[in-house]
């Protein structure tokens, strides 16, 4: 048996412990985890230093190197994070539904958790903390995945996870991680339908795609987001500056940021000049469409540009004639996430809520509410993009399933 | 642009036409569609009659001929269907939650469709009006690829709900069919991914196993059952006896047949023999292990009968010491479809309900109930026996998904 094949088995093993643990007990473990973490931060920060002298080595960019690094704060943050899932309510066991249809039986749907959750991610070390709490706090066995670049300090993690786990009398496969990280594990890993339940990959895009293409495990698509604001014809114009500058300056480098903005041809004379003045405080490059580049002067978006995730201080502006044009363009390029409508008019921000296609739609706001927190679930997995299981942000919910408890009194089928 | 990529295209573009259709409209629909079946009675049986000649020329066998077969009654018996589906509660546009987190965003959680649902099924025919009324009613688009011994009775039925929708002014691709049946567009079907959000497989295991295996679509898996009855030492056994009965016998190619039971050690002598002489009414074979055996003659168990799913009059027998055995064997061998436990003590069942892990968990009753209807769900797209999305019987809720619709009043991000 290979050593993937013996971690599935064994997380198979402990699905059913952790499934049927106290909430009680999950709290005790999750607050002693955070504190053997805060006392294990020499071990964390050295393993973590092994990990920023190979990511030197190897030519590691500044933001990356920035992702992997660890430091006290941080540390502190990933027990204060499991701190905060302590305090959180347990889904487990809560009835969702019960009814009594005519043949008598008695039907009760109970929240139960999925069982082994695999969760493959890339340099980020918080994530492996983030991911066990919210696992084991909805009874999940977790298997991570982490990248190669972190290999040392998430190795130190989870074995300071498993030594709290082993210490309170808890199955020790409640977490594990897999330390060959290699393309051929990860392959075979994404295809253990047998001992895995359901597969959440965080991170890029292009390893989103990636277990989405191979996994025969069911996958929950996280991330990215092309996220558009319109500015309709009724739109407040000066708040629609304000909103279009915090979603795409706060902070460049997340999913809910805005990528596009769309412009109703009867505001963009006077809207688009003033964005532009206020966008140049950030340097954010402009690109667009003729009619975009009439009203202020810009670079000429190509037709790559309507699908781009910038990441970066980049702007696309197409100009339309229409609300229905602009869901058309939304829908056709959108990617799932976040999109928003300015607008006084109600029944156009009704229309814009009830067509556009996407997880979360927003009225006068900024994209950049789209997060577990924000959304007041307290905590995050991930942001669902597929409209299966779960949509939008993720919090403990979205690690569950049920069951169907059937009381009968020796009824047969006729 | 191949045929595949324009049924997505003209799907994708109907699906927003579809999502907002009145719940008025849709019944309308529906009932029209009904009455035109019934009214086409002669063009879907001429139709049908081509399948079969063809069936009965390659030698299909007689169970699949009567499975492929349609009569006056059973036309009569989808509309019938259709006017069920018609009379059920509307799910798309139901509020699920609201709240307003401390940023002051209403976030109004509301329930909408997949969007484009892709199944793929067999040789019934009648699937192709039932899946169109279920996905119909939730607002979704139906993609149908059916099986190429079903084609002209799949063709004649589809043409038949697309005149309805043309006369009814709706978009005619709400439904469609792949009238190529080729393995090799199946497969790239299931690589839709920018036209289809879920995939819903219907029919063997074989097939199912297929498409999960090949598709990046997410799917939601349907289907097999193992399904176990475990008489515990705390059974009543005259109604342990009537149980297995009905479960086993009481129609065997279906999925919540019971195929395995599980008897404690303690009541094995005076359980197995009742049961066997009542079995032998139908001419059950028994395949059990040594201890099974000691009380009642019956052919050996190998290792495999304990993952069988024999859709066939055979029970395999396993005698365990105790319930966490019992347990242990079932969560080892199951599907996840349905699974009982016989038993006076509550304690026992209490632990059966929350330790096995299964759709459905029964106490006292026939797992033959795993059923939508059976359920109280008034129809059934197929039962899940993966813990995403959905488990169990799938009703209309299984073909929604959400959006959040978040008002703001100029929000900000912090």
């Amino acid at each position: 048996m290979n050593v993937l094949e013996h971690i599935g088995k064994e997380a198979k093993k402990a699905a059913p412990v952790l499934g049927t643990l106290s909430t009680e007990k999950k709290n005790q473990v999750l607050l002693k985890a955070a504190s053997n973490l805060t006392a294990g931060m020499d071990r964390i920060l050295a393993a973590n230093e092994k990990d920023m002298e190979q990511g030197r080595a190897k030519g590691m960019k500044a933001g990356l190197l920035d992702r992997l690094k660890l430091t006290p704060e941080r540390i502190e943050g990933m027990a204060e994070g499991l701190r905060q899932i302590a305090g959180l309510a347990d889904p487990i066991g809560q009835v969702i539904e019960e009814h009594r249809p005519p043949n008598g039986l008695r039907i009760r749907q109970v929240r139960v958790p999925l069982g082994v959750v695999g969760i493959i991610y890339e340099a980020r070390p918080n994530v492996t903390a983030d991911a066990f709490g919210l696992c084991f706090k909805t009874g999940n066995v977790a298997i991570l995945r982490g990248g190669s670049d972190a290999i040392h300090s998430n190795h130190t993690i989870v074995e300071i996870l498993q030594e709290t786990l082993a210490a309170q009398g808890c199955p020790v496969s409640a977490i594990s991680l897999l330390e060959d990280t290699s393309r051929e594990t990860a392959a075979a890993f994404m295809r253990l339908n047998s001992y895995i339940d359901v597969l959440i990959p965080r991170g890029s895009a292009g390893l989103i795609a990636a277990v989405v293409k191979n996994s025969t495990v069911p996958v929950i698509e996280t991330g990215s987001g092309n996220c558009h604001i319109y500015v309709d014809e009724a739109a407040d114009l000066s708040m629609a500056v304000e909103i279009v500058y915090n979603a795409k300056t706060q902070r460049i480098g997340v999913c809910n940021a805005c990528e596009s903005l769309v412009v109703h041809e009867k505001v963009r004379n006077a809207f688009l000049p003033l964005l532009a003045e206020r966008l140049s405080e950030k340097q954010v490059e402009l690109r667009g469409d003729a009619r975009a580049r009439e009203a202020v002067p810009m670079k000429e978006a190509s037709q790559e540009d309507w699908g781009m995730e910038y990441l970066d201080y980049i702007l696309s502006v197409k100009v339309v004639d229409s609300l229905s044009e602009a869901v058309s363009h939304i829908n056709q390029y959108n990617t799932g996430h976040s999109e928003a409508i300015i607008t006084e008019d109600k029944a156009h921000a009704e229309q814009f809520l009830r067509e556009v296609d996407a997880a979360a739609v927003y009225v006068n706001a900024s994209t950049r509410f789209t997060d577990g927190f924000e959304f007041g679930f307290g905590a995050e997995i991930g942001i669902s993009t597929q409209k299966l299981h779960a949509r939008g942000p993720m919090g403990l919910l979205a690690l569950t399933s049920y069951k169907y408890k059937i009381y009968g009194k020796g009824q047969v089928r006729k």
